[in-house]
């Protein structure tokens, strides 16, 4: 189970994106420290969109000191140390990183995120048991809290989420229907009397194009049909078309 | 070269946000279509961090036609079609395809974020090159728009960033340092007297814990010396300690 806390954050608004993030990520769990006021009809609840009904409502109040004593805690970090001289930012993992290592350990972690202005103070980092940081420009690294917290439940999203809103997979066209769209060009090659010495290399520059896109049955299909009609054009009246 | 464009867009700080995400992840090429009006005192600089500096400013104001003819377009939705009966949503890449397929493929390339509430409208869309879609929970997919651009920004970084704010690498203890904590252990074990019989299986322990994490070159000489010190403390007096 993996849980989000926020502390002391300043502005309604970043806690009710942070719980919207959660909800399309499929988290659940919201524990506020020292948070700002959060009106039913205010900021929070107007930026959380559909976790305004259960994860906003739900968030629980604690102590920082609730989040070291029952959770694995990971605290994230535009700002990491530079190497080992200082540790209480380093070393640190990146999210994806962090989802790797999380896959493999099932704790009841918290991620923590700290203020809009500053983060999470030193003494409130050394107290947590990893550090996670955003790779971002090396000129402005500095993201703001809400986008923050979404990147890095994005990159948890394997171990948080059941199901997306995803077909399982793209309906690639069979080899043979593509196969048979690559017969019916060099079809239309010949019935318009594409020079006749350049219709092979034509014809693999179109089974490369095709190739590269991974056709859907129904891309594949459609486009024979279009050849297919084309070719009949093409063809001298009186003779018939190859297909 | 990645631009951004954001196409009728309500609401000022949604635009900012987006400006900062940007300049985050490297990208400074902001098209606008229809955009609420940027009051440099409002809520579009407001959210925009550094970016209010030059991204935001630098803003272009153009006609969707603009986008159509002059990019590679990639439009961006929570809801995607679910099979190729319908091809205005369908077939889509993620984010992480989309990093891929533009590795190989040198295009100025435009990613088009839609309205706050119904994102871009199929007719839109029709005219846009490619479809890119962020995988999140089934139950409740639809990202706020600053939200999803940060996560397709963050996922294209390879390709927007020459350097990120992280050292390159951690640096990791040598084998020596770390094979040199491991003998430190063991010279604990015998100096505390731990069961004979143990010391093996308990010496494979640590090495296993401490594999796991790759020590840094700090970490292995700093806990080596808390070991030295142990084992002094704890050899019989007039004993030598090993090391």
């Amino acid at each position: 189970m993996i849980s989000v806390a926020v502390v002391d954050a300043e502005t309604p608004g970043n806690v009710g994106t942070i719980a919207r993030a959660m909800k399309n990520f499929g988290l659940s769990e919201l524990y506020l420290v020292d948070p700002p006021e959060l009106d039913p009809e205010g900021e929070a609840y107007g930026y959380a969109g559909h976790a305004r009904e259960d994860v906003l409502p739900n968030a629980r109040e604690v102590e920082f000191d609730y989040l070291v004593e029952n959770f694995h805690t990971v605290g994230t970090t535009a700002v990491t140390n530079e190497d080992a001289r200082k540790h209480v930012r380093y070393p640190f993992t990146t999210p994806a990183e962090l989802a790797d290592s999380l896959r493999e350990a099932e704790a009841d972690t918290c991620l923590v995120f700290g203020r809009e202005d500053i983060g999470l103070t030193n003494e409130e980092m050394a107290r947590l048991d990893e550090v996670c940081s955003v790779p971002a420009s090396a000129e402005y690294p500095t993201m703001n809290l809400g986008q923050a917290a979404t990147v890095v439940m994005y990159e948890l999203r394997d171990l948080t989420l059941d199901e997306t809103q995803h077909p399982d997979a793209i309906d690639r066209a069979s080899e043979a229907e593509i196969e048979g769209l690559y017969d019916q060009f060099d079809a239309v090659l010949e019935a318009v009397n594409h020079p006749e010495e350049k219709r092979a290399k034509t014809g693999r520059l179109f089974r490369r194009l095709v190739g590269r896109a991974h056709p859907t049955d129904r891309e594949a299909r459609t486009l024979r049909g279009v050849f297919r009609r084309a070719a009949n054009f093409a063809s001298p009246p009186g003779e018939e078309s190859q297909r």
